[in-house]
């Protein structure tokens, strides 16, 4: 049974704004006030000494239990939700699927039920459009009724997920008038495809190719485009995965005039390289995901991006998928290797390294890009992404004396592989709480399945 | 005297990054504890039920007491940082002038007997240097050991302050190095004396050929020169008074290809604008100060800049003179006005005003370029800046439903006009704490003469 | 019948490098020789004297006997080359249409018959093509073999000519490969079919709405795009009738970076404007032409890109309608209005005012962006586009102390208005030679209908 | 004696815009006839079959027998123009040094007695002023008045030719009123002075030092600092000797906004690189000059500002110093070492190889940067710097097919390297004529002593 009450005493307590050395008492899940030496008995008292006390991770965008060409993402909201706890992460958004012929609420639905007795974290939906007509469009009100407030399209995939410009715009003009906020992957789906065709007529079958079929300069050239429709329907606008510098630019000049535009990245794209693919044998399967991983020069650019604020959030676009029946399905075509990778439960563990050991962040950027820029973006905040009075209680007790190693023998996402196996990342995620509830301690979990409650979220505001 | 505790019950908390509902307890001057219905007794308990409690206001740029021309700033410590207190700043940094032939040290002992005995609150300062000499690189060390972590030049003013690119340089390089922070009045001064002398010599001696003859590129320019010589020696650097967008232009482009640059701009540059050097008679000499107000197309890009943090801050560079006696002295020649105009007591009403009423700005941005910021970029942080465990109880209580009439006839500063005469902000300060010591309340000042005290500021870190 | 040899007495020349007087030796329709007080006889002799001897323009845009709609452009290849002539222009580039399910050389074929034995200037052509599949792709080869050396898509008009980007990215490797050239409208189609009927819908259906469906930013997105598209398939690209600041950014930008990337604009961007649309009445559909005519302040921009060559080419993309008939076809719906405007006879003269009589232009660049650009960027030079020794004799006298009174009621184009009624401009064409025959003199046509030839094109050459 | 009437029969003339194969006839030192078999009797017929026909070179920038440090440079103006010719230059533009305290008047004066009874072809003179004074401005009408219309000045050195931002602006305002032009030496002296004396502390002697002390962006910097400046004089400008991408940037951007300004890179910037400095022993002193050579990435740059048009002119800053006895002055201080590399004689074969060989410019653009250009630019077109009626008669007949061997053994400069030693152009200048008159043939100089004559150049005109 959960504790009514909790008090962590002397932490170092870690805001996007702070950083002070306190004690937090919670009560009813959420936090009643924060203090020095603080006097209130408490039915649990945890020692922070030493530890850092950061707002707990929010992931804004994953793939639990997803189908992709026959297969579905390996974990569910089950295994995936515990993962991202154990990495210090206590919210997801997910993606619910509207396909075509179907409604945005047989969507929500489903995905809900996917969600529901399995989630151990809150959890919230985005909802992904594969179409707009005059029925998506009405639907977008619904969903925003429902706390779904942001929708995402894609400029690839023709035949699946790809809307046409016309269609993309009016969801920005909608999105704009209801305040919800349109999630763009962008990258031009009919080019890709064509250089897909000539490289498989080239006998060009290998992971590689996945990545040369996918220049940056697809990606550069849809986000371009998604900002000057975003621009002329007057709507706030979010890139997804954001990999390329050519990207950047385009959401850094777009800013520089003042245009509501933002933009995520993922660790994937600021640790790892086109090098990767280069892999011996089919290894270089484990980093298809789109957009690919970039030449190494791409990861200064996006380093500088997330401390300047042209990019303000790392999530980590998780679908794993694992080598053995899933990305073997690819092995003599790369264009069908399932897309994604594993990380939802490494993400806050390179992004506080990329911050400290290499000092290219604060820790109040860290803990800004990871919790509080996506809970404000997303309409979860105050209740999430903060340490503050009256906030929920989900806190990551993270200690820096500690190290962490990465394996796909001891992680904890349900997939044969981490991209960033033998890694060694430093701190340690020593206790995670969620509304008040230890859910991870001594490298266990020690919550109830099915204890993640859905987050309405509410509609966009500027941050 | 002082309440050694104090309780502010029920405020609607603001920093940079929260904003939610609270109590504050406060010991011995600091933040002891934040929470919901604090249990804790105190000396004092304030109800500040329907009031936002801000961070006090920090003015990184005034100049007190400065000599310029042969007449003095009207403004004293004492009346100027009381006006400050009015207006809901807490902190100020002033600038000690090193002039030619002086030590550094000369100029500090100057200053800090300004300031002794008279300030009402607390206050750091500035080192300006007019040479760049052997002893002057030397003496910057010990100045920051004393505490004064930043040094002013100037690309303007030829003859008096102005240093060559090679004497800032070297500055920039030993700031650099010791975890100094040079502060750039950046406009071409050797052009504009150029363009006045021109002007004088055609007759041209009106208020507004002070603005005329000093034009937005030659900031640009200036600008533009500085950021490439702090590249070159590797060093932060910050811009003061920036008004031209010409100029903001080369601090967004700086930043874009990530270099340390920072920037504040003033409530003048973003409410005020050419069109007041125009007024009747002689009014215009009001305006006159350096840089001067700009076409008003500029506003809106100081506004954009504030708002994606391509500017930082906003201070003042508080300045005042009267109109007689002081003002007057360039009746027959614009050159030899006294440049500078009141605005510590404004700052804040007018900022709020943007962010709120025009919904510029979100109110955690109001509050971190006004106070947040400079305090963490002029190592102040987190003794001042914010409202968090352990911080200075330097807290604002300000009512969003009051508004505030300016007026020469009612404001504190001690100057004879008000270049916002006539004109009512939303909101109005009711209650200012400075270390937890009440100094304002019911419109009146209730503090002690003399109580402010020297800040000692750590050296420069990347906020 | 026509002169073997004819010599030119006492001209000004002026090509796009040199400006001399001299006379000029024709024989069997070129240029023999040039010199001072040259001795051939010759069977007619012309004295230039007082005259400027221009290279023949050269108007790379041109739309006879264009079917639209279910009307046809109201000028064919006689009336359209011979108004074409007695305004100072002996070459045009017409576009054949390939329509979808029919072939280019079907398309090639029809055109060819519609100029043969009536055109009075010689001609080539461009190929639209309304699709792109494995034979287009063939076909193209065909074309260039033929003399077509240049294609012509759309991003815009979906449904009827828009391509999508995986079609445009191969056709450009096609070109690429081939020595062909791509020359793109460049308008966001799918979004301006969305805002279009978005009007519709609310019942804007004036002739402005036409411009207000159309934004500059559409514009400029799909030539950003294109751009990109030229660059990924490593090929030359030319842009047809820009018209907007956003899209002259992109081919600015791209040309900084090295990228062979051309463009031309028209006269009716750089002399006409939106204001043109808020004509009373039904007037404003004289201006409807796709892009549509922008705000004022775009026509500086537009004026920069031609003196700095970010614009190579001036064309006029004549394509005209008559109020009475065609245009009155949309007086209820701004949709339906024919899209196109008279142009082929003004070209030269708006120029030649704009470079000399405003002076933003220099003599010679007036030549080259009317007449040698073109010749060279298309495959004509040198045997079109100059002044020098072999080169075919097409040549225009003009008379800068001349002027010329334009009016539907003296025009020479089959169609009842004018853009310009009433606008005088200065210099008059004089007489006009086209390999070396006088086909204009004292203000009459006295070529022989269908004299003209069709010219066989070069492939792209770098200029 | 020189032959009255000549005619080259049979040539391939190539002007900036034409290229077609012709004979020419020249009279009294001026091209009379161009055509096709001319029939003109002359006193001497050469052969040019096979052979281009070019416009004579016009290198805009030389320092023949030139004061530097109490060393001259070894090419006097028969040495140094005869080398030109050799080399295929017809025509120098060298500089004439007004020192302080002293008149451009003695400078003038001091020049043309340098050049008179040397020279072997045509030179004109820019001025250098070392100051700006009201006497230096008064005298700028006059220098105009007496064909020098194009002055230099400096942002670097310093003590010596440095002059100060107001300085500069006051010239620039001066040249536009009269229609003289700026050409700016644009380095940041200052700045490079303290980086100098820190290297020199720290021991670094070797001439590598030289271009470490003089980083691309002191460069960069000061070409944004004076095209502010020009703007505000609202004069045009032309950047001397520009080696680095970062100057090429900041010209590009103002040429992007239409602002007038222009830009010479020479030979060395685009074949050598910094890589040379790293040579063995004290060899790298061949190549210390300023602004020194750059990294080889700047090269691509450079070649593309060529192609588009922002870099408009190659010269070659030619100012040798023997390394025996004159750059050993800085064996053990690079800052002794002469400034200056010679380049006179190499300067078209290079260009012309950049051009041909490797692909990167037509044979046109070949013409306009090496001939055409700086005569218009600096008032010699069209007497010089094309083939056309009128013209001078400065031709150099060049054989495609032949090829150059470039050594300090057969070299015609006085200077004991050669900085492309070892090297083997394509091309080979086979003869040339100054005025009609055959000058170099078979090898071989064939004209007299003191035959070039002093060029009165025009005032500037926007080509």
């Amino acid at each position: 049974m959960m504790a009514r009450t909790c008090l962590i005493r002397n932490a170092e307590v870690v805001t996007a704004t702070d950083h002070y050395r306190a004690d937090i008492y919670i009560k009813d899940g959420a936090i009643q006030a924060i203090g020095v030496d603080l006097s209130m008995a408490a039915d649990r008292v945890i020692d922070a000494t030493g530890l850092l006390a950061l707002p707990g991770g929010i992931d804004a965008h994953t793939h639990f239990d997803m189908p992709f060409g026959g297969t579905t993402s390996s974990d569910d909201f089950l295994t995936g939700t515990r993962a991202a706890a154990f990495g210090g992460t206590t919210t997801i958004i997910d993606f619910a699927i509207q396909t075509r012929g179907h409604t945005a609420q047989e969507a929500f639905d489903t995905w809900l039920g996917k969600a529901e007795g399995k989630a151990v974290i809150d959890y919230g939906f985005h909802m992904i459009l594969s179409e707009v007509t005059p029925h998506t469009l009405q639907e977008m009100q619904s969903m925003v009724d429902q706390g779904i407030t942001s929708f995402k399209l894609f400029t690839a995939y023709p035949g699946v997920f790809m809307v046409d410009d016309g269609g993309i715009f009016q969801a920005l003009q909608r999105a704009g008038e209801i305040g919800g906020l349109i999630a763009m992957h962008a990258e031009n789906g009919s080019v890709i495809d064509v250089l897909v065709q000539q490289a498989l007529a080239r006998g060009q079958t290998a992971p590689k190719y996945h990545a040369l079929t996918r220049p940056p300069e697809a990606e550069g050239e849809a986000t371009h485009r998604v900002i000057t429709l975003a621009k002329l329907a007057e709507a706030p606008l979010y890139i997804v995965h954001l990999s390329a510098f050519q990207a950047l630019d385009e959401v850094t000049a777009a800013r520089d005039r003042g245009q509501p535009v933002f933009a995520e990245t993922c660790p994937q794209y600021l640790f790892l390289s086109y090098d990767n693919y280069e892999e011996p044998g089919f290894d270089g399967a484990k980093y298809v995901m789109s957009p690919p991983l970039r030449p190494k020069e791409h990861q200064e650019h996006l380093w500088r991006g997330l401390k300047t604020n042209d990019l303000q959030v790392v999530s980590t676009d998780h679908c794993p998928f694992c080598m053995k029946d899933q990305k073997i399905l690819g092995q003599n075509n790369f264009a069908k290797i399932p897309n994604g990778a594993p990380g939802v439960e490494t993400r806050m563990s390179l992004i506080y390294e990329g911050a400290t050991k290499e000092g290219r962040l604060s820790l109040n950027r860290f803990v800004e890009i990871t919790a509080t820029a996506p809970a404000k973006l997303f309409g979860l905040f105050p209740k999430k992404g903060t340490i503050a009075v009256g906030s929920d209680a989900d806190i990551v007790l993270f200690d820096p004396q500690g190290s962490t190693h990465w394996s796909a023998q001891t992680h904890h996402m349900r997939v044969d592989y981490n991209p960033y196996e033998g890694r060694t990342t430093p701190g340690a995620v020593r206790t995670v709480l969620s509304r008040g509830e230890v859910i991870i301690e001594n490298e266990a979990f020690v919550g109830r399945e099915g204890r993640g409650e859905f987050l309405k979220r509410a509609t966009f505001k500027h941050p």
